[in-house]
């Protein structure tokens, strides 16, 4: 267990990174925020800062040794970035998380070598391999993503036949997965931590709402029966398990219109489905990870209430004041000075009564 | 309404600063600290930190200049610095509450002009105004208080007799009242806000356990009857009127023997027995604070949880390990490097479900 006083390393200092780092700070430990960017909302909930390219050892070096233990706030953490810090101090949740959810086909092969089901899926890195990749997948809609890089809608493009899958590949310029489009009934995730004893820790799993490629809201409860809400705590578990994990992650899930569970895609960290937690639960998602980071033991991750929360994207934001004078309103804002179109702002979590989400 | 990237400046940076500085920001407002010490606990809450004293005129314009709204975390705020920042910017709560609190006289005066009760008090300049004040509080038992400047039990003597009364007084060397000891069935306390725009919302009231002096444990509720709960939210909202406050008041009451409430002190600025309200109600008193001096509307002062809170003093922090298993305790430290006997260095909510109090 990381003493209070220690000091917990960031990658990266978007929102997620300062919601850890007020968390961290409140708990008694400082944290130094790593990364390159001008602007970093993260700054102002950390007690140091770095500025500096993923590719700078010297500058990742120096990081490493002001730091106890090193964590970061999104998964494409260049590897070479990780492998360095990993042989000076301990990087949780892990270099092999990172391996796994950066690749969008190590993922899909790791979660079916664990015996659990994502939508159908095959390989392109050409617009030939796509032709007969869109094939092998039933010559049904297909979604090409990049198996890199890609978040938010990013990188991702659909194909209703073979030459649109071809194009596609043309056009993003990376080597490719198709995934076969799956009818299903809704969105779901689950964010769950891992201790460093093993212990696991799963939050309720939320129902969410994307548009445009972008999560705009989650609900908690998911309001699913009960065991499918209990099957993906379970899949939780078994992810991070199979990844000796160390911190928080999130899951997203189909739920198939059967009611089968399919794995969409893991992210290795905090996750913006899991922001009704800062509000809901006694110690939230953020808390949770840098517990798991710092070794110590998880809270336990009951809820006292129901929650939907609404990301506040780009202009959304402009309506602060009618969300500042509602009652069940609990805002969180980033601090960023510029809004722009698609751009994360800030989120609302709104509570209701166990039993009384509307 | 301040709009989110406004600045909120405060005086003072320890751990009241740090968890206003972690409300702040968390609202999306930019938080700027002035403070003359060397370690800042509210530092790595901050956005913006000025190292300055209280009588550095310039230092002071400054900081007005760098913000939008100025608030403080203690009340013992030179009256010359809150003149200065007043003519250049809102002050909140206010100049006026600061008057009252920095003079126990003053204050016991206002509290006994709005139909208020106390303890019997008097003045006392002298050893031989000393002497008669003694006398004129019965020949009882008395506390000889300095007017100003103490906190923690600091500048405080007990006088069993009117030549105790008089050495008291030469000791302090300073103007002092002294105050009868009244029999007490507990210490109580009530954290309220004021909005801008009028309104209030007191939290449940405490009932809080000192001893040196110093603040060990609040716990909510009170388990006092409804009337005295009641009463006691009433005197918070009499003196905050009075005062047109703007923000968090601390308001310490003596429940007396035969179940009157006596007041004992009002802290202007968030306080110590509302710590509570961090992870017990959906909004704590900093943000509470923050929304008040930012012009916001104030949050529900409702509670979902019971709590002891208790304070981590000099050595209690190093159970650290202890606590943090404890699955419903949440911990929070102040990132003070140095432990001192009776320095505050974090405290723990434990909570419990509504009606479980132990």
């Amino acid at each position: 267990m990381l003493a209070p006083g220690s000091t917990i390393g960031i990658l990266g200092g978007g929102q997620l990174g300062r919601m850890l780092g007020h968390a961290g700070t409140a708990l008694g430990f400082h944290v130094h925020i790593y990364a390159p960017d001008a602007e970093l909302p993260a700054a102002e909930a950390a007690t140091h800062v770095t500025r500096g390219a993923y590719e700078d050892a010297a500058a990742l070096t120096a990081f490493a040794a002001a730091v106890d233990v090193v964590t970061y706030e999104f998964e494409n953490v260049p590897a070479s970035a990780a492998a360095l810090l990993n042989g000076l101090k301990p990087v949780r949740p892990g270099v092999k998380a990172l391996d796994v959810a950066q690749d969008r086909l190590t993922e899909k092969d790791f979660l079916r070598s664990l015996g659990l089901h994502t939508a159908p899926y095959a390989a392109a890195d050409s617009g030939a391999t796509a032709e007969a990749a869109f094939a092998a997948l039933g010559g049904r809609e297909a979604i090409v993503k990049t198996r890199r890089l890609g978040y938010d809608g990013k990188g991702q493009v659909r194909a209703r036949n073979a030459a649109e899958a071809a194009a596609a590949l043309r056009d993003l310029k990376a080597p490719c997965i198709l995934e076969g489009v799956v009818p299903f009934a809704g969105e779901l995730s689950v964010v769950a931590a891992r201790g460093l004893d093993g212990t696991i820790a799963a939050f309720d799993a939320a129902a969410n709402v994307h548009r445009e490629g972008i999560l705009r809201t989650s609900r908690v409860p998911a309001q699913v029966n009960t065991a499918v809400g209990a099957e993906a705590g379970r899949i939780a578990g078994v992810i991070l398990e199979a990844l000796d994990y160390v911190g928080v992650i999130g899951v997203e899930l189909f739920l198939a219109v059967g009611g089968a569970l399919l794995v969409n895609e893991i992210a290795p960290r905090v996750h913006n489905t899991g922001h009704w937690t800062m509000d809901a639960c006694a110690a939230s998602q953020f808390e949770q990870h840098m517990r798991a980071v710092a070794g110590w033991p998880l809270k336990p991750a009951a809820r006292w209430a129901d929650c939907e929360m609404e990301n506040l994207i780009g202009d959304d934001v402009l309506n602060w004041r009618a969300i500042a004078a509602e009652p069940n309103a609990c805002l969180h804002l980033y601090g960023k000075s510029e809004v722009r179109a698609g751009r994360k702002m800030g989120h609302v979590n709104r509570l209701y009564p166990l039993g009384g989400l509307p």
